[in-house]
């Protein structure tokens, strides 16, 4: 009896989710109200505010229920090759249609509201954060990343420049730019040898 | 006469982006509304909207009518030291109080409001971008950079680490912060020599 509640408790949470993304992605973010995933979920307003306080939380929690499987770190031996498919599957997921618009929208909404940035640090950034730096460690300790290589900006380091022309520049992030900017972050802006 | 009123209309748009910053330090950017600004500027709502169609413009507008001439680029020579200070000028003017959160709620706005997105890359980012690379061809031509660096990259290598974290994981941009990133970005991820 407890069990079949949750099981269908569950669904219920899964049914929200899905009616989330599917108002999210027909209106766009401004757009979405809990009103209208109600509405699509067939629930009540309060059935979706007892378990998401803001709009901003709903939409993350049902962003998230998407992506954790695909975004595991590749260990091949060969670090460039192993960050460079791992960073592509990334932008495929978050910087193309239909999501694009809609983790852009998210990220808009974490300048703005700090519970949304709090949780997409803890659940999706932090732990991507981690897996970059346990993959680059190997790396290092394989002598294929400098050992001087400070790991803790290694993330920023790397997603740095995708983040700013996804949400500043607002460009397409494609994987020839990724490639480049591997590129430039491997080989370093000083001339070889170092001036220093 | 027509001066006269020139000055009248100038001397009013000022008051109106004072009234604006005021209002958005005050309420922070999700509570600012044109009426808000209208009542502390002592304008109509209507004198407000003919010239700002949105709440986003007008605050785009009221922070970009103070921070130019801070973010010149200085040239004494030598390009770290040149980056370093340009970059502590900017991460003082936009990443500390009481800026910090209204320029992050301006890169939030222009998550949802394409119109704010590219008056803050036209205005803005691309200007700085302008700047960032005319800066690193000198230094390129004096063989203080390395030649193969793709200088259509430098501005996003060298402020995206800093946007991530003042977007993302919300931690204080500290001028230790930029001078390790700077640190990181010169040197290079590769182990010297280069593997490749």
């Amino acid at each position: 009896m407890t069990d079949q509640r949750v099981t269908r408790a569950d669904g219920r949470a899964e049914t929200i989710m899905q009616a989330t993304l599917d108002v999210a992605q027909e209106t766009g973010y401004t757009k979405l109200s809990i009103e209208a995933v109600a509405a699509r979920a067939g629930v009540g307003k309060h059935t979706i505010y007892r378990r998401w306080p803001s709009k901003g939380l709903l939409f993350l929690d049902a962003l998230l229920s998407l992506n954790e499987p695909v975004l595991d770190f590749p260990d091949t031996g060969d670090i460039r090759a192993d960050l460079r498919r791992q960073i592509h599957a990334t932008v495929d997921l978050l910087g193309t249609e239909p999501w694009a618009p809609l983790y852009q929208a998210l990220v808009g909404e974490a300048q703005h509201d700090p519970a949304v940035a709090a949780g997409l640090n803890e659940r999706f950034t932090r732990p991507q954060t981690e897996k970059t730096i346990a993959r680059l460690k190997t790396a290092q300790h394989q002598g294929q990343i400098s050992p001087d290589l400070d790991l803790d900006l290694a993330m920023a380091i790397l997603s740095g420049p995708l983040y700013f022309t996804f949400l500043i520049t607002q460009e397409p992030v494609t994987h020839d730019y990724v490639d480049r900017v591997l590129d430039a972050l491997f080989a370093g802006m000083s001339p070889r040898p170092p001036m220093r």
